[in-house]
Order: C-alpha cells, then sequence, then structure tokens
C-alpha cells in the first residue's frame, strides 16, 4: 500500500477531482516522501509521522509555546519572484522567529501543505530542500502535517511547537519606562529587496546578493541568551516592521517610545551592499531581528550569540511613538509598515 | 490602535492589494474580535492570543499531542453545500476527533485563516459560532492563529494541542493477531449524505436530519476511557473510511484483519432514517468514530461513554484484509474509499 498515514491526505467527498491518496500526484507523493525520510524520533519527538496525532515531549519544568504561520501564493510570496528553496526557507524561518521571539527552544515543525495538481517535481523538490535545510541546522525535525491538493496556488501553513522554562517565556507585555528599545542585526534589507524586485524590469534578483529577503536568519541563540540572562523585558520579532511591531509591545506594555532615527541600523543589499533607506527600516517588515527592551541598570553588549545589538531609543510614559532626527527635531512614529510600504508602488 | 498581536496578521509585501491590519476586510476584523473574546486564560492556557506565540502548560508527566488539518473549500467543503456554522464545526471537528483516536484531552486550538475578500459578514459570524460552540463543548479554547486575505477560496487550517499521560498514547501500531477489531457508533452517514447532496437537483440538505455529515461528534470521552482502561491495543479515527483507516492499523501493526459484512454498524440518515449501503459504510469517510482493536481477554462492553461499541471482526497474521459475507463468501478487502466514492459519482 501507498499510504502514508500520520501524514494525512485528507482528500474530500466534496470535490469532484479528489484522489485516494495512492493517486495522488508525483509531486505530493514525492514531498510526503521526502518529508518522512527527514524525521527523526529524537529531541522531543516520541511518535513523528505515522500516527493521528505526533507525540512529543516537553521538557519537564517548561512550558509549551505553539505558533502558526500561512504562507500563501500571491499573497506572501510569487513562484517568479522567489526560488522554491527560498519560499521553504522563509515558510520555517517566521514560525522560528516568533520561537526566538519568547526566547523559547522549538522541538518540532508541522506544515499543512495544499499543492496544485501541475505543480512541476522541481519546486516540490527545492521546497523541501529550503525548508528541510533550516530546519536541520537548528536542529529540529518535522513531526507531521496535513496534505491537499490546492484549488489555486500553493498554500502552506507552518507551526512550529517550542518550549521554555516555566515563567520565563519573554512576553510583549514586559516593557517598563526608562527601559532601552534595542534591535539585533539590521533592518529594511528584505522590503528593500521586494521593492528593488518590483522595481527591475525583470522582477528578478539574485537571492545570494539579497539573504535578508531570501534566506532570513531566526535569532533563536540570541532569544535564548536573552531569557537565560534575564535581560530583556519585553520581546517581538520584525515581522511586520519596526514601527508596527514597537506599537506591538508599547501597546501591549501600556507604554509609549522615543527612537533615534539616526541609531537603527539599516541593512546594505545588493551585490554592491547598497545602504536601505530610512523608510525600508522603520516600516519594511520580514526581517526577523528581535526588538527587545531591557531595564536601564542592564549592560547589553553590543553584540550576543554573534549578532550586532543596537540601543535605537527608550520606552516612555506617554502612549505614543517618536521618532527623533539629527536636528534634534521630533514626530510622531505611526505603525504605518504596510500603508507605506503601498505607496511607493 | 487597531491590532491584533499574537493574532497575527501577515499581510505580504509581495501583494499588490496587501493592506495594514487596520485595514483588514470587516469579515476580517470581526472574526479576530469575536475569537479573541473567546480566549479564556483557563484550562493550560497561560499566554493565549496577544504575543508571539501562545504559551501553554502540558500537564505533568504528559506528552503533547499535536494534529493540524486543511480544511479548504471547493476541496473539503462548498459554500453553496455547507452552512458556515457546519464548516466551523467541522474545521474543529477533524483535530479533536485525531486527539480522541490517541487517547488524549484537548487543550488548546489555533486557527489560520485566508478569507476572500468579498466574503459575506454572516458567513463569518456562521463559522466562528459553528467553531466555537464545538471547542466550548469540549472545554477547549481558541489560543492563537493567523490571518491573511485569500487569493483563492475560503482557506483553513486548524491546529489542536492535546495531551496525554507519559508513555499512554494509543498508536496505530499496537495491534496484535487475535485482537478483536471494534468500531464505535455507526458509519458510512457522511459520506451517503454528501452523495444524497451530489444527486439531489437542489444540491441540499437539511442540516438537522444529516447530523452524521453536518455536525459530526468527536469522541473524546470515548477515547480517554479506552486509554484510562487499557483496552485498546491501537486506534485510529474513521476520518478516511473504515477500509482505508484499517489498512493504516494493519499497516502500521504488520498485521491483516478479517472483517463480518453482517457486523458492521451502518448510519441511518435523513428525515426517514434511511440505512445508507454496505459500500458507505465499508468505504465512506468524515464519521469521526473510534475504529480499535483490543486483546481477546479484555471484555468490551457494548457500551462506551455513551457510545455504541460493536465488534466487526479480528485481527490475523495474513498481512492482508478480508470481507467476510452472510453466505460465508470471504473476498478481500481493499483501502478504496477514494475510489469507490468516486465511481458513484
Amino acid at each position: 500500500m501507498d499510504k502514508t498515514p500520520g501524514f494525512c491526505h485528507h482528500a474530500s467527498r466534496a470535490d469532484k477531482s479528489f484522489r485516494p491518496t495512492d493517486m495522488l500526484p508525483l509531486a505530493e507523493k514525492a514531498l510526503i516522501a521526502r518529508l518522512r525520510t527527514q524525521v527523526k524520533t529524537g529531541r522531543g519527538i516520541v511518535t513523528g509521522i505515522g500516527d493521528d496525532c505526533a507525540v512529543l515531549r516537553v521538557p519537564p519544568d517548561h512550558e509549551a509555546l505553539v505558533t502558526t504561520d500561512f504562507s500563501l501564493e500571491g499573497v506572501h510570496f510569487r513562484r517568479e519572484w522567489h526560488p522554491a528553496e527560498s519560499v521553504g526557507h522563509r515558510c520555517l524561518a517566521r514560525g522560528l522567529s516568533d520561537i526566538a521571539a519568547m526566547g523559547g527552544e522549538p522541538i518540532a515543525v508541522f506544515v499543512s501543505l495544499a499543492l496544485p495538481r501541475d505543480l512541476p517535481q522541481s519546486w516540490v523538490n527545492g521546497f523541501s530542500k529550503g525548508l528541510l535545510k533550516l530546519a536541520d541546522s537548528v536542529g529540529v525535525s518535522l513531526a507531521g502535517g496535513d496534505t491537499a491538493q490546492s484549488p489555486g496556488g500553493i498554500l502552506a501553513d507552518v507551526i512550529v511547537l517550542g518550549s521554555v522554562p516555566k515563567g520565563k517565556a519573554i512576553l510583549r507585555s514586559g516593557a517598563s519606562v526608562g527601559d532601552g528599545i534595542y534591535i539585533s542585526g539590521e533592518l529594511g534589507g528584505s522590503a528593500a529587496t521586494l521593492a528593488q524586485i518590483m522595481r527591475s524590469s525583470k522582477h528578478k534578483a539574485n537571492p545570494s546578493h539579497f539573504p535578508q529577503h531570501f534566506s532570513p536568519q531566526p535569532r533563536l541563540a540570541l532569544g535564548r541568551i536573552l531569557r537565560e540572562r534575564g535581560l530583556a523585558s519585553a520581546m517581538i520579532d520584525i515581522s511586520d516592521g519596526l514601527s508596527t511591531d514597537l506599537a506591538h509591545i508599547c501597546e501591549e506594555s501600556g507604554v509609549g517610545a522615543e527612537i533615534l532615527a539616526d541609531a537603527i541600523p539599516r541593512a546594505a543589499i545588493g551585490k554592491h551592499s547598497h545602504e536601505v533607506d530610512l523608510e525600508f527600516a522603520l516600516h519594511g517588515g520580514e526581517d526577523y531581528e528581535l526588538l527587545f527592551t531591557a531595564p536601564h541598570r542592564h549592560h547589553i553588549s553590543s553584540r550576543l550569540a554573534g549578532v550586532a545589538i543596537t540601543q535605537i531609543g527608550h520606552i516612555t510614559q506617554n502612549k505614543k511613538m517618536f521618532l527623533k532626527t539629527a536636528d534634534g527635531k521630533k514626530s510622531r512614529l505611526e505603525a504605518k509598515g504596510w500603508e507605506h510600504f503601498k505607496s511607493r508602488k
């Protein structure tokens, strides 16, 4: 029998084009086979692909972390802009970054995947390669998921299960007045790359020159160190843009913020390492750097877990966000990742 | 700010039609608002909607269970056939049934949902109502998810996190030669209903006359009792049809099975309680009854947790499945849920 229990294929009785599992298109069958071979019954996975549920071990005195992220073709990526390997990588990077933002450790990954009937095998191979390479690099295994035939484009939902010592998760709600505001790495690289792809006549960019966009690195080691050392009072990852993600911390903590424009580390992108505009660093998203706050009394090193750490401002009592420029001018900082980006098109 | 941190809206820089979170369509905003109000920081949920990850408590000496199921419009349901409330109910029933099939307890539910821009508000309200009503009835809360604008139809991925005492999950791989094969409730009701909808000129069926299809009940209490009493050697839920799901148990356990056709309890559907054909009971899916095996020495009551339990056969050494009819004839039973069903259309 060519069945793949556990990595369930629930085709539907409501679909005129449904097929039994052993009639799955080659792409889907190859994907499941490929994904199954990757499963190790190691660290935390008691029973992986092959049953109704995955059975997983959460370390004693840990709490479980769960995050889920849709990656939809035409919404979160485009087949003509993003190589399959990059799509696989980015799908998983989003979830791992959420685990990092809690100071947690990933345990297992689940992928629900709906593929169009005519998807080339090469795309599926590339997607698996990108996703599994990133999973491997952070020591986490695929433990299950779901497959279906997509009525439209490629649809992926990636779920990451992780854990964090009891009561130690770094929430968005812990920022206090006077705390410093810090960012890891550099911002704006991903959105600026996308803007460049959209502007270019061929709608192409060489992934190796634009790693910020095509293969962002979730900051798991940094998140863990900040949690272990008790340094961060609040934390979030930059998925929606600095202005929007900082607004989330302010809202959940009931505080405001003042940011120094000149202090924001801006990414350098492309073959010639061109520094991105401030607007991309302020409002562009998908950088997957960590934004955190820390009490004034804590000394925050300028480099942690191999990543540059920069103070960009501080938390204020006034529940608004302000941006201060070099000339001393102070203006309201609005959470406007999307709107801003839209206006550039 | 009209932001919904935690219940993340990741619109995309790659989408020409993306909008900031506060420009979400009314449907999506209302859905998130509605879902947020339902979240309780009760049983197992430390931090629900409102952060990068949900933080959850797995009981001491328990292992975590995770299951994920896509429900895609046009594949798993049709807007014209399935009322929104039924879609919400069925999306979640699939995941809860997987938890039941391990003998586990559900802890939290996550919903990744992509909605078309023009989706009527009434659909969203109905979907939420159906999903939350079922969640409430089994004492489980919504702890997070993701939302996006769908480039096509309605897309939902439902994830259920549950737990089971360490080492006590009832797997598909535990069946032994000589074990009895048992089924809860009655089979074929869901697939037979769908066939009737397809045959009928209006493509409609009154949900209250066809609860097997429109509001199947996951057998959580039964799964728990079988696990607590150590009765079942292997278990799976009927999502793909008896022949296919029994094949999963046989394959994972390295055994075969002999089933008595006359013993299979068939569902009665519709206003006039019409008993379904044997073929639906054998190969139709989405009944969400539990199929389990139990050693001969165990007495299995004919009613457990309020549900009828019927022995339908036994496990054999020969790694094939056979069906025995009243006249004593024995024929091969193939796992052919889909193919069979297809031929009826």
